[in-house]
């Protein structure tokens, strides 16, 4: 086995004290098996936004290249106006990287609180997963004001999707569905409104989906769809679906599978050309930094998809079942961040 | 008292059958207040499409205009291609008639089950009401697609918003926060990412609100507003969206306060020039149409702010008063669609 060249972005607010818990786990994750992990961190965020007004710069964003993968804690401060590290920071890695297939799990685990009435709406469990289109849709910045500020202001923003970038993910939903059990994908979308937009992804599902006859699909406009995640959310197993209605609804899905502090998320480019990037769902949740009450779970499960991801299968499982094992034991116990670490790390000792 | 000149659009589906008993209702209700009821209907539609290719001639527009109100059943139908019909009659109608509030109220009534787990995470109720923009943004249709259909394809939606639409709405969702007991206001935007757009939402509902002092204020990117959608509800008083966002969000809320069979709403043109449409938020739903299956509560409850806009409150109070006692009496027992109108008209004569 190789070693692993990590980057770290422990960014603003909680992200850096998550981020040492999934380090922790990693390490005790892979102690023993004679890989070697080394991480370089760097200081992504509002601290250095403030001070120097930088976001990414170019060097760094040439270093975070260099590495196998790329381990992200939260970026984000109310120090900072709304729009500048997400647009300057979070969306480029995004972008530069090509991470196209934004992927996000929502399983409801053992012991775990949903705020769904679970026996009645969910018999079955909830175990589905949401593959976001990372890199184009009404993301792309490709908006605009003119008369600013006066009363004939018009402020557009333009949803850019081509061909190109709608087929390499839906290809790989359609993978994802193929390698699951029960081989199901739906398409979210709203093509009876963004009917161009709309039929591209439809066409594509349809083109695609000749290659995987095994794969059974659906379709749901975006506003159907939530009501599904409520009422039913079981009838899901793979959703593919662009930036923003993915970005919708893999907040909803990590609410009813028990909440955003166990949300894990992979920023992944499938063809290795550059890092992938893994990351919690959540934010920096700025009113509770620095007093070790952030949950790390979703950072530890990140960890989890980042293992996934280099192909170590066996330590990705073995993650996981530690915190299965931990969340089960846990129940509304309230611990701190490092204990949780700490917990889940034992395990695997 | 003034008669009420109503023109009716059924459309598809179960859209005829849930606005008879909206129209038994409304007889029901205004009988013996001396009040006359004339209602015209119109054919616009899948069946109208399919027979002459027409979706909303302007003709047809044209006499609408003459009603002081509309009252529309559900408009779609498996035999014409998605988009058709929500792109050639139902925006245009929202569009025409300058309904720039498209109003849905979300109320969880006593006897009504949500897939919630209510008593944990809504202890004090669910009651608040979307005031959802009803002209602008990504439904404009200001979209396109060059090199359809090959590898090539890029496909564009524009979202247009101006402050002069924008102000509008924000400026009548703050007027009925202020008419609330809590007086709170939710922007949901995504500020962060759709930063032209969202600046404009968010300076516009700062300026605005100077004017209503007395209006607390708060503000929720779109994702997280759908976790306290299930997580905490009872945050809510009025939220003031986007025309896209709202979609999604109302349906949401519909889910939760007890699903889209129950969810009523208004597109309101308030300054009176053109006349307002009620509908349920539900679609045609042609898997059951023509059983007497359907539930026209939503339907009902549609006529009741019907009533509410023309000034009727008493009537508009009563209907409502109806439909809840009926849906305590209801329970989980299954009733035809006219046994149910019939149930809420007898409790009204
Ligand atoms: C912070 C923001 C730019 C981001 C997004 O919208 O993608 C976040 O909400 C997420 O889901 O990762
Ligand atoms: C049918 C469709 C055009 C419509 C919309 O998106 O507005 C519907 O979903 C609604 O919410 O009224």
């Amino acid at each position: 086995r190789t070693d692993i060249n990590l980057a770290v972005l422990p960014g603003d607010g909680i992200g850096p004290e998550v981020v040492a818990e999934g380090l922790k786990v990693l390490e005790a994750v892979t102690a023993g098996s004679g890989t070697k992990v080394s991480s370089t961190a760097y200081d992504l965020g509002a601290q250095r936004w403030n001070a120097t007004g930088e976001t990414l710069p170019d060097s760094v964003l040439e270093e975070l290249r260099g590495h196998d993968v790329i381990l992200l804690g939260a970026i984000g401060d109310p120090s900072v106006p709304s729009g500048v590290l997400e647009r300057g920071i979070l969306l480029p890695l995004r972008f530069a990287l090509d991470h196209y297939v934004n992927l996000r799990p929502a399983k409801l685990l053992p012991g775990v609180e949903s705020p769904l009435a679970v026996e009645r709406v969910a018999p079955d469990g909830i175990d589905f997963v949401v593959v976001r289109e990372g890199t184009e849709g009404p993301y792309v910045g490709n908006g605009g004001s003119v008369r600013t500020g006066t009363a004939h202001e018009i402020a557009t923003e333009v949803s850019v999707n081509t061909r190109f970038g709608v087929e390499r993910v839906v290809r790989d939903a359609f993978a994802r569905a193929q390698a699951r059990p029960r081989r199901h994908l739906t398409l979210v979308h709203k093509h009876n409104v963004l009917t161009h937009a709309g039929h591209l992804w439809r066409r594509t599902v349809e083109e695609v989906g000749a290659e995987f006859p095994d794969v059974e699909t659906a379709y749901q406009h975006v506003d159907a769809a939530t009501i599904f995640l409520a009422t039913d959310p079981g009838r899901f197993d793979v959703i593919v679906t662009d930036n923003l209605f993915g970005d919708i609804i893999t907040d909803i899905a990590a609410a009813i599978a028990g909440g955003i502090g166990l949300a894990a998320s992979g920023n992944i480019n499938p063809t290795g050309e550059a890092p992938s990037m893994f990351e919690p769902v959540h934010g920096s949740a700025p009113d509770i930094a620095g007093q070790g009450k952030a949950d790390p779970t979703a950072t530890i499960l990140s960890v989890a998809m980042l293992l996934e991801h280099l192909g170590r299968t066996d330590e990705a499982a073995r993650v996981e079942a530690a915190v299965a094992a931990d969340l089960l034991e846990r129940g509304s116990a309230v611990r701190s961040t490092s204990a949780i670490g700490d917990a889940v790390a034992d395990r695997l000792s």
